[in-house]
């Protein structure tokens, strides 16, 4: 009866330190979704000139960032940079995850529905909220950023890259949606690969974009939900699934 | 022989003058979905402060436009104004419609899913593209407007309104999709009332929002698709469907 007990208390235990464990990594389950707590990233300044900068260098011999490199075989073995802006670590496709992991302490999620829930929504522009998305045997980065495209009137653009090359994104189909007060917006693209700038997909407008005053419709008590999911878009890569 | 062959002739002839009936509307089906051809207004004015202009004539009689008027019983006989700024237009909620496609020659679609094909999207803001769509026994305004809210930046704001009382448009969900150069962009919300004015509506950003790079991708020569659909939010209103 002792053992009993014992066990039952030793599961109980188990039980309580995984509840922690989640709870000190704010990511936890909802409705049977995996929901992720996102805090703003402060620190991030932005430098939208550096590609132009990056590509005057790489004529001085420099590290081409910002370009395609799809002419090593080893999608691994691509030289890259770190996609965030006010970072000036270069390394290769194979490192970056670890390098945004311990670095930048960017969480990473397992599976391939999950739920981005971007806390502080009232922060002044420029805000990141960034996490990684680890599915499909591929690893994903999604960005959401608070940026005043025109003076005075912050704008919400949100995007997913592919740590890997455009010709592996292209085998992927991303979609975002928000879901709140009778409305739903939803967005549904191919990824963009890490090794071109964030800057200038957001600056395209190539992402899913929201106004102030509509991100507030979909915000509850100053966060934003938005549902991520990641499929495959073709056949042959089926098989990379996990 | 003979008797068949003229048979086969007036068959023939009918199909033509379906045909050139089907082009002369500008209204054609594509891919077993109606696509209606929906040419720019160009004629319409902008005064944005027109509600507030009225909401101060109401108070020296006049008819209060851009109101809830749910304490008339019969929804028909709600006194309102014509939706498009430039028109002086006052009656009921009965005449709206007759006066839109008689006066603004605006057309009008049957059909629970329809394809809107707005052409010319190069055209200088501001611009307005308009139809009715006929559905679930009731009549809505589909307003597509390219305007430039931030001096120099043109966007795009679709949303649909319901000829009727706000009480009537709660029953609604309306829905616009995009879908071109593998992006897909949805909105889906609650349809308001005519009675409302259009330009708080977009002004507040409570609709569909393209800005001018985003709607070139998903325009295919200079016109861009929207597939609209609309369904009954509410049980109780399904035994309205036609």
């Amino acid at each position: 009866m002792l053992f009993f007990t014992q066990c039952f208390g030793a599961v109980l235990d188990l039980i309580h330190l995984r509840f922690q464990h989640y709870k000190a990594k704010r990511v936890f389950s909802a409705a049977g979704q995996l929901v992720c707590v996102v805090n703003p990233t402060h620190s991030l300044k932005y430098a939208p000139t550096r590609c132009a900068v990056a590509q005057t260098s790489t004529e001085q011999g420099g590290l081409p960032p910002c370009q395609h490199h799809e002419a090593v075989h080893d999608p691994q073995l691509v030289p890259c940079t770190c996609p965030l802006f006010s970072c000036p670590w270069e390394g290769h496709l194979e490192v970056v995850v670890s390098h945004l992991r311990q670095t930048h302490r960017i969480n990473i999620l397992q599976g391939a529905e999950i739920v981005f829930l971007a806390t502080d929504m009232h922060l002044p522009a420029p805000t990141d909220w960034i996490i990684m998305h680890s599915c499909l045997g591929h690893q994903f980065l999604l960005v959401l950023r608070k940026q005043e495209k025109y003076k005075g009137h912050p704008q919400f653009f949100a995007t997913m890259m592919l740590i890997g090359t455009q010709t592996q994104a292209e085998n992927f189909t991303y979609r975002l949606e928000l879901n709140r007060n009778q409305r739903r917006l939803k967005w549904e693209a191919t990824p963009r690969s890490v090794l071109e700038c964030i800057d200038s997909v957001i600056s395209d407008g190539d992402c899913l974009v929201l106004n102030t005053s509509l991100a507030q419709l979909f915000a509850d008590n100053g966060s934003l939900a938005i549902g991520i999911a990641i499929t495959t878009s073709k056949v042959h890569n089926s098989e990379a699934e996990i």
